[in-house]
């Protein structure tokens, strides 16, 4: 017996055939004696059209009100599985963010999870008692429903099954695991990973991997909520993942290292098409620069990423690069040249046709050589690197985005991951 | 300075451009000095379209459940009117039934209001911030979501404005007013009345008329709530109604019959085809065949109206008539047939083609003959009567269907309700 959260997104809830499979789901964990919770997304599109009437409502518009009309999505997915789990003899109930209630901060439109007290639920769950629970939604110190912000269920689902302290968080999605990479650019050769620890998997999502939400994945590491990744289009009568000894599919596991036993090096190759290169030449090289081009930045609540600032070779200037997301781009370069006269920068350029791929393995802590192995592999294909950041588990490079399929085929087979 | 309560219905909200329209309601009231809090219902054929995935997911369902899908259409609306007020530079916030909240019964589906504490709007109300509030649905005792059954809104509106103590509740609807009867029927003739009391109006409602809800009118005139029914598609610029001195359109003014100066005996003519006459002939003339017959049906429960039990001719069996709702007149049919032993009739028969005709009118209180001319009048035009109900301030007489028109026409005219 053990004690399970269960998220599914928004196309596994589209309409209510899909509804009654995700029941499906549901009554065998029940049936196989375990306590379960479920967390939902609105029906697929649905979030979309409530956000689309927002925006024709008044382009600019108070964020607690678009979370009154966005928050409606789930009410309504949470009601009709609670039915439809009914209707096959499954004890189940509904439950809206404000009455769990899921409380967050008052940001509306992206807030944050700051507790859910789980011991009403766990007290239903221990009754036998399904608990379909409202994804994306709380309730904020104002009374009034919060959203948590686009893909905001995944975090949901994490924080419930932490305050319930679940021994799984299982997310099912529409990919069956996380891969060593994209599958679509390394065809055949992409493997699913059993198990990939919490700290890896959280700079795939931050690095461009969107299996799952960078948030959940930090909340399920400070919970050690171990998280499976698995497809809501399996079979819900077929093989199941044992909850003992050691881990097999269908899935992968998000899990503390330790857990992990056969280490790989490196686990994964991630890339990024969201970046955006600005470069400052001939900047004025003298102490507080940097605060000078970023503190603007910072301010317009623009993020930067990647930062390079060349060695001066005259002494007195120098060349900055940076990079910020897609979105931003054409807004930091008004941000920086609105504040010309206090950087001192001869030229801005700037471009958008550049990727970040990214090496990603707890094993470099140990293993020396990681990084060195990535550049001469892009050098010996011809690849420029523009710009390098690392991390103690990740070396990430910018390139010319026309290489990026090259690039992370040459190095999903250079540290060894391609398929046997 | 006033506070009023304005209801919108679901055609009023069915898009964001007829929400703007909404709006402009909204702000001629609020510039014009008064405190405003407006109700409102789901798009139009958003509830159905609800109530429709309810079915799918399973045909019996859950009340609770149903009512959380239901009840997030108003949601929507409530969220939407506040952002474009709020564009429009009117200070305005949306309350769902919970957060104000209305206390319901727990009869989810078919929830009746109990308590609504008015002294936080009030504040908010007297801070010139106009309050939108989603009619239809409230919290009940279970700390979970209720809703009040079809065109609940209105009653929703009432209740709000008596617990906020509104100076009147105007009702926005698809028709200008209430009209002396149905002005498809008696075309040109029909008059839209100034003003009509509580207890006519309710006679109205309850005899078939369509314009508010029974409910909301009982409500109005326990609270004495003054309702203005008025079209929701008047120029939201055009004339508007004085809150002072005597009432002037547009719209009918449902209010205290002491406040009604020129009366007429018959203010109204209604009809409803929502009737099907069930007669049991030679069942046996005993004590208790009242409740042999009647009992079942309660049990059932099946809303019986009229009843007629003929004098017994042969002093040992007699002929019983009553009528049903339409829909359930299969049902009852087959309750009887289920209690024949009981019973002893002999014959079942029934009918669905036929009409039940209400003259309506606070006059007759005081003024004899009224009912006398109405069964002299149908009788001129050839109309037979089968049966015949009463009350203090209404007369209704079951007549073959296809005399409807014939005969309303007929009572418009012998009344005096005709236009000048």
């Amino acid at each position: 017996m053990a004690r399970l959260v269960l998220k599914f997104g928004g196309t596994s809830v589209a309409d209510v055939d899909r509804i009654r499979n995700v029941a499906r789901h549901v009554k065998r964990e029940v049936d196989a004696g375990h306590q379960v919770a479920v967390v939902l997304s609105a029906m697929a599109g649905k979030t979309n059209e409530l956000v689309a009437w927002c925006k024709e409502a008044a382009p600019m518009h108070d964020a607690r009100e678009y979370d009154v009309v966005v928050a409606s999505g789930e009410q309504v997915t949470v009601g009709l599985l609670a039915i439809v789990l009914q209707s096959m003899g499954v004890d189940a109930r509904s439950w809206c963010g404000w009455q769990v209630p899921i409380m967050t901060s008052g940001v509306h439109g992206s807030a944050r999870i700051q507790n859910i007290d789980g011991a009403h639920l766990i007290e239903r769950l221990e009754q036998g008692q399904v608990a379909v629970i409202a994804g994306f939604q709380g309730l904020g110190p104002d009374n009034r429903i919060t959203t948590l912000g686009r893909g905001g269920s995944d975090t949901s689902a994490v924080a419930v099954a932490a305050a319930v302290k679940a021994d799984r968080c299982d997310i099912y999605t529409d990919v069956d695991g996380v891969y060593t990479t994209d599958p679509r650019i390394v065809k055949e050769k992409a493997r699913r990973l059993d198990r990939i620890s919490y700290e890896e998997m959280l700079e795939s999502a931050s690095l461009g991997a969107k299996v799952l939400q960078t948030r959940s994945v930090e909340l399920a590491m400070v919970h050690r909520v171990p998280v499976l990744v698995r497809s809501s289009f399996d079979d819900p009568d077929g093989p199941q993942p044992s909850l003992e000894g050691p881990f097999t599919g269908p899935g992968t596991l998000v899990c503390d290292e330790d857990e992990i036993v056969e280490q790989h090096i490196v686990s994964g190759i991630a890339y990024s098409k969201d970046e955006a290169k600005i470069t400052l030449r001939r900047v004025a090289d003298k102490p507080g620069i940097a605060a000078a081009v970023f503190g603007p930045l910072a301010e317009a609540n623009i993020n930067v990423d990647m930062i390079v600032q060349d060695v001066s070779e005259d002494g007195r200037t120098t060349d900055v690069t940076f990079t910020v997301p897609v979105a931003d781009f054409e807004r930091a370069k008004k941000v920086i040249e609105g504040a010309k006269e206090t950087i001192e920068y001869e030229e801005l350029s700037g471009s958008t046709d550049v990727v970040k791929v990214s090496v990603i393995g707890i094993g470099m802590r140990s293993h020396a050589g990681v990084a060195a192995k990535m550049f001469s592999a892009l050098a010996e294909r011809g690849i420029n690197i523009q710009l390098i950041s690392t991390s103690e588990i990740k070396v990430s490079v910018l390139i010319d985005a026309a290489y990026t399929e090259l690039a992370v085929r040459t190095l999903h087979s250079v540290y060894g991951l391609d398929k046997q």
